[in-house]
C-alpha cells in the first residue's frame, strides 16, 4: 500500500501498487475529469504528480507535451503507482471546469451530469477462477473503487457477456443515478444501464424537454461536455384533444382511455423530438442515456400517465409534485430504454416543474436580493423571494396573454400585431411582417396601453364613444370607433389592411378580458408582497419568463397595471427558462437535487380561498 | 406520548394518543400477524393488552368472544392507545405462526414474505392543505411507521389517485422486497408496487417455478395464509430447439435471434402456467405478485435472455450466478406486471439454482448430520456437507438417466418400464401398465443391476453370449440374447409384448451408455468425499431429489454401484425439492436471502480439470 496525497483538497489516500492516479482519487473522493471514462484517449485528467509512478505510457506521450511531461504532467488514468505520490490537481482538471450557460439562463453551474462513464478491467476466466462474467467485475469494481459495484439492469446484464468478450475484459460501465421504476423524489442510487466493450463509438447524450401546453421544445446535449448539439420543437399534439389545461384535465378524464392517449400522444411527440435532433446532429437515439422534463403539474402528470382529475376542481389537488424517476421503457419513449428519465418536482396544482426549472436557471432562491419572476403564458405564475425564502402563486386568468379568449386574439404566430402605437393616428407592426390577422399577447398589452394614453378607454376600461374622442379632437381615432347596439368596438387594421379583407378589431369585451387577466396577474404580486412583508422598493430584479415576457414591452405592462412600478428594479427578460433549467437539471446532479430541495422549502400560496386576494383583484383591475 | 411494552420480546415503544396497537409493533419492530392488512377484518392481530386504551371498537366485538375480551384480548390494529399500555403478544398472533411445508420439503420454515400488505389512511385535502396525493400519503406513512414512505413504482402512482378517493382515504399498499428494474444478488430495498382502495377484493399471490430442461412446473400459492392453491406443469417448449441444455447454448448462439426466442418461449410457458393454476384455483391473474425461478444455470440465463454460451466452452463460466431481482413486465411474464420476480442464484456454470433450491428444501447445509443430496436429471448434480462447509460438483454424463442417448431409451412417461426383474425369467413393470415402449431412467438402473445379478454381463459390463448363458443353464435368458454381427443385445420386451409390435431391446451400447453415466456420478461423489476429508461410514443421509431420485429403487442402485455404500446414512427421496425450495423463497424472504448467502458460502468442485477425478472415473466405470 502506497500513500497518493492530493493538493489543493489536501486528501490522503492509501492504494495498492499497481493502481492508477485516476482509482486514488476515486479512493479518495476527489474528483477528475474524465470524459473518456479513464481510457487514456481525452487526456482532460492530466495531473502534475511526483513520487513512485511507472514510466509515461505511450497514450500519456501522444496527450501531453513535452514541455508538460518536463513539468511533470501526467494522465491519472495512466500513471500506475509504484510508490508514495504527491499530486497537484490543476484547476482545469477538476470536474467543476466546464459551466453550463444556456440561453435564457442568468446562472452558471458546474458539469456534473448524473450520467456517466467509467473504464474498468475484468480478468479473464480460467478453470482455477471459473467466476461468472459478474462476479468477476465485481471483484474489479471493488479493486479499482473500493465500493460495491452498483447493479445492473437487466439490460446491461444481457450485454455484459458480449461486452467482456469482445473488448477482451477491458469494458466501459454507464453509470446513472436514480433508479429503474420505483424511485422518486430523491436521487436514487448509482446503477449500471450499460456496458459497452473499450473502444465502441458510443456517446454519452442527454435531451432536456420543456413540455408546454402548446409547444414542446427539446434540447439535445453532449453529457461529456456540456455542448448543445441541437434544438428542435413541435406543437404539443394534446391540442387536438383541448387547447387548454382544463379541456385536456375534462378529456383524459371523460373519454375512455383518455388519459392513455394524452399520455402516448405527449411520449410520442418527445420521441419524435429525440429523433429530429439526434438525426441534425449525425448521432445515435440509443446513446440518449438522460432525460429532464419540465412542464406545468397537469403537462407532468399526463406525461406520467397519472389522472390530473382532482386538480380542476377545489381543492385543486395534484396526485404527485414529487420528481418521479423512471426508465425511458417503462414510459415507452424512444431513446435509449434504460435511459433515465426525470420528470422534474412540482410546487403545487397550478405551479409546475416549469416554474422550478425558471427557478433553476435565474437561481433567484439562492441570491441575497429580492427577486420577482413572472411566466405568463395560459395561466400566470408568479414567485418572489430571494435566499431563505421564496413563495409563489398562480392565477387562472392568463387566457387572454396567448390570445385566446379574444375576438381579435391569437398565438404569437406570423401575421400576430405584436406591438402598437396609437399617436393620431394607428400603427402596428406583425410578426413576419404580414398582413395583420390578430393581436398576440405583447401586442395587445401595447394596445391597451395606447388606448388608455390616448383616451380611448377610461381608468374603469370603458371604451369612449365616438363623439367624445371627436370632442377631444381625436378624428381620426372617433372614425375607427363601431357602435353596435351596446356594444363598442375599436378597429385596429381596417379591412383594406388585414389579412383576406377581414379587419382586426377590438372589443370592449376583448378590453374587459385583458382587465382581468392583468388584474389577476397584479393581485398575485401584491399578495407575494404582502406575504413576504416588503414593498415595491425591495424588489431589485424582475424576470421575465416565457415567450410573451421575451417580447413584452416593459413599459406597456407597467401602463397598463400589469405589475406595480418597482423603482430600484431591473428588468431581465429570460426566453424559456423552463427550458434552460430542465438542461441545468440535465447537466448537474447538483441542480438536479436542488429541485427537490427547492419544492421543499419553498411556500405556495393558494389565491382562490383569500378574501384579500378577492379585494385586490377588484381595485387591480382599474387601469 | 405513551409507553407500549410488549412482552414476551421485552420491547418498548412510545407512541402518541390515538396511534394503534399495531401502529406501536411496527414501530417497535414487534411482527404481528396482520392477513388483512390491518383492516380489523381478519381477526388474526389478536394480543392481550391492558392500561390506557379506547374501548373496543364494533370491529372487535365481532372479531372476539365474549370470554377472550374479559381475558382482556384486542385486535391490535383496532385498538387505540390514549396511555401507557402493556401488551402480551400470544404465539398465535406472531407472525412466525404458519409453517411452510411443502410435499418434498424435509424443512419448516416461517410464513414471512417478501410482498406484504399494508393498511393505511391518507387524510383528505382542503383548501389550507393542498397537498398532494402522494405528499399526503407520505405524512400518513411517517405518522403510523416512523420511517420514510418506500418509493411508488409509476403503476402505484397512477392507482394512487383513484385509490384514495375511491376508498374514501383508507388505502392499502403492496409492498415489496427487491427492486423493479435494476437490483440483482441481495434483496432490494421496500417498495410500493399496487395501491388499492380499502375493500377491494385482491388476493396475494405468488407463483414458484422449477424450471427443468425437459419439464417446466409452476406452484401458485396464497402468500398469506402459505396454502398452495394449485400446480400445473408444462413441457419446456424450448424442448423443440434441441433436446439437452448443450443444444440449445448451441440454438441460442447460432441463430439470429435465437437467444430472443428460447427467451419468448420459456416467458411464454411459465405465463401459460399462471394462466393455468390461477383459472383452476378461481383466483386473478393480476393477483400473482411474487414469482421465484429455480433452473439449471442455462436456464436461468436463457429465462433471463442473458447468453449461456460461455458456458459451453471451457472453462465453462456462466454470465451470472447472483440472483436477479426484475419486475414481471421486463421479462414479460403475465402476472400483474408489477410483480417482483426473483431468478434464485446458481452455484457454477454446471450447478444452478435448482440446486440451490433442493438445499434451501433439505436445510443440508445447515444441519449437524453430514449430508449427501444427488439431483439427476440430463446433468448430475451432487452436494456434500453439512453446517460449516457444502461443496458441489456436477458430471455431465448423466443423460443415460433421462433415457436420452439409449436405443431403448426413453422419457418417465406411459409405456415406459420403470422397474425390471430378471428370475430366470423376465418381468417388468410400466407407468400407466401400458405395453411397453422403451426404458426410462430407474428402469434402466434396475435393469442393469438385474442383469448384473443373473449374469447377463459381467463387472466389466459386457454382455454374455448367448452360449455362455446356456452353460450357466439360463436358457430362457439366452433366447433373448441376440447376436447381429460383433454387437451383442438383449431382449426386454418380446415383439408380441411391445407397444405396436415393436420389441424393447437394449444393446451393449445401451449398457456402455449408463456405465458412463453411473461412473461419473460415482466418481464425483468420491471426489466429494475426498475434498471433505470424510468417508462413506461419515455420511448420515442421502437426498435423492428429481423423478429420477424418487423412483429409482436404492438397491439397483446400489448393486451397479451408482453410490458407495454409506452404512450409516439414511435414503430420503425429496420428489421435487428444487421446486420446494422455490417455494420456500416465495414465503419467506429469510429462506431467500439464504439462498445468495449460500452460494456465497459453499464451494464448487471443477470435475474436468482434475487428474483425479479422471482416474476414479475410469475404476468407477467397473460395476
Amino acid at each position: 500500500m502506497h500513500r497518493v496525497r492530493f493538493q489543493p483538497s489536501g486528501v490522503t489516500t492509501r492504494v495498492e501498487a499497481g493502481k492508477t492516479l485516476l482509482d486514488a482519487a476515486i479512493a479518495a473522493g476527489v474528483e477528475i475529469e474524465t470524459v473518456c471514462g479513464g481510457r487514456g484517449t481525452c487526456a482532460k485528467c492530466r495531473v502534475i504528480a511526483s513520487g513512485g509512478l511507472d514510466e509515461p505510457t505511450h497514450l500519456e506521450e501522444r496527450g501531453l507535451t513535452p514541455e508538460e511531461r518536463a513539468r511533470g504532467y501526467r494522465l491519472a488514468c495512466q500513471a500506475v503507482v509504484r510508490g508514495d505520490v504527491a499530486v497537484v490537481v490543476p484547476d482545469e482538471s477538476r470536474v467543476s471546469r466546464v459551466s453550463i450557460l444556456s440561453e435564457g439562463a442568468v446562472r452558471e453551474a458546474p458539469l456534473a451530469p448524473w450520467v456517466r462513464r467509467h473504464a474498468i478491467t475484468v480478468p479473464e476466466p480460467s478453470l482455477e477462477d471459473q467466476s461468472g462474467d459478474l462476479e468477476r467485475l465485481r471483484r474489479a469494481w471493488r479493486a479499482a473503487c473500493d465500493s460495491d459495484l452498483p447493479p445492473l439492469s437487466l439490460r446491461a446484464l444481457r450485454q455484459l457477456p458480449s461486452a467482456v468478450r469482445d473488448g477482451e475484459g477491458s469494458v466501459t460501465l454507464v453509470l446513472a443515478n436514480g433508479t429503474g421504476a420505483a424511485g422518486h423524489g430523491q436521487m436514487g442510487p448509482l446503477h449500471v444501464i450499460r456496458v459497452e466493450p473499450d473502444g465502441a463509438p458510443n456517446r454519452l447524450l442527454g435531451i432536456a424537454f420543456d413540455v408546454g401546453t402548446t409547444t414542446v421544445v427539446g434540447y439535445l446535449v453532449d453529457l461529456e461536455t456540456g455542448e448543445q448539439l441541437a434544438v428542435s420543437s413541435l406543437l404539443n399534439p394534446q391540442t387536438r384533444y383541448g387547447d387548454d389545461v382544463v379541456s385536456r384535465i375534462d378529456y383524459a378524464g371523460r373519454e375512455a382511455h383518455g388519459l392513455q392517449t394524452l399520455q402516448r400522444e405527449i411520449v410520442g411527440a418527445l420521441s419524435a423530438i429525440i429523433t429530429a435532433t439526434t438525426s441534425q446532429a449525425g448521432v445515435e437515439t440509443d446513446d440518449v442515456v438522460a432525460v429532464t422534463v419540465v412542464g406545468n403539474t397537469t403537462m407532468q402528470h399526463l406525461f406520467l400517465g397519472i389522472s390530473p382529475a382532482a386538480l380542476a376542481q377545489s381543492p385543486y389537488v395534484p396526485a404527485v409534485t414529487d420528481g418521479v424517476c423512471l426508465s425511458a421503457e417503462v414510459l415507452g419513449l424512444g431513446s435509449y430504454p434504460d435511459a433515465v428519465v426525470w420528470a422534474l418536482p412540482s410546487i403545487a396544482g397550478w405551479v409546475g416543474a416549469d416554474t422550478v426549472g425558471v427557478l433553476l436557471a435565474t437561481g433567484a432562491h439562492l441570491q441575497d436580493e429580492l427577486a420577482l419572476a413572472i411566466d405568463i403564458g395560459t395561466n400566470g405564475e408568479m414567485v418572489m423571494g430571494s435566499r431563505g425564502r421564496v413563495v409563489a402563486c398562480s392565477t387562472a386568468a392568463g387566457p387572454a396573454f396567448e390570445g385566446a379568449h379574444l375576438s381579435c386574439g391569437m398565438r404569437a404566430a406570423d401575421g400576430a400585431i405584436d406591438s402598437v402605437s396609437i399617436d393620431g393616428s394607428v400603427t402596428w407592426h406583425t410578426i413576419g411582417e404580414s398582413a395583420p390577422r390578430g393581436v398576440c399577447g405583447s401586442g395587445l398589452v401595447d394596445l391597451v396601453a395606447e388606448m388608455l394614453r390616448s383616451g380611448l378607454i377610461d381608468a374603469t376600461g370603458m371604451m369612449q364613444p365616438g363623439e367624445a374622442l371627436e370632442a377631444m379632437g381625436q378624428r381620426a381615432l372617433a372614425e375607427r370607433v363601431i357602435q353596435n347596439g351596446r356594444q363598442r368596438s375599436f378597429t385596429l387594421a381596417t379591412s383594406e389592411e388585414g389579412a383576406g379583407g377581414r379587419p382586426v378589431v377590438v372589443t370592449q369585451r376583448d378590453v374587459r378580458e385583458l382587465q382581468l387577466a392583468k388584474g389577476a396577474i397584479r393581485a398575485g404580486i401584491e399578495i407575494l408582497m404582502h406575504e413576504l412583508g416588503v414593498t415595491a422598493e425591495d424588489v431589485r430584479v424582475i424576470y421575465l419568463a416565457g415567450a410573451f415576457g421575451n417580447y413584452i414591452r416593459p413599459e406597456s405592462a407597467l401602463a397598463i397595471g400589469l405589475m406595480p412600478r418597482f423603482p430600484n428594479a431591473r428588468i431581465v427578460p429570460v426566453g424559456n427558462a423552463a427550458g434552460s433549467g430542465a438542461r441545468m437539471a440535465l447537466l448537474s446532479r447538483v441542480i438536479l437535487a436542488e429541485a427537490s430541495h427547492l419544492v421543499r422549502e419553498m411556500d405556495y400560496l393558494e389565491l382562490s380561498g383569500r378574501p384579500d386576494f378577492q379585494d385586490r383583484f377588484a381595485e387591480a383591475m382599474v387601469f
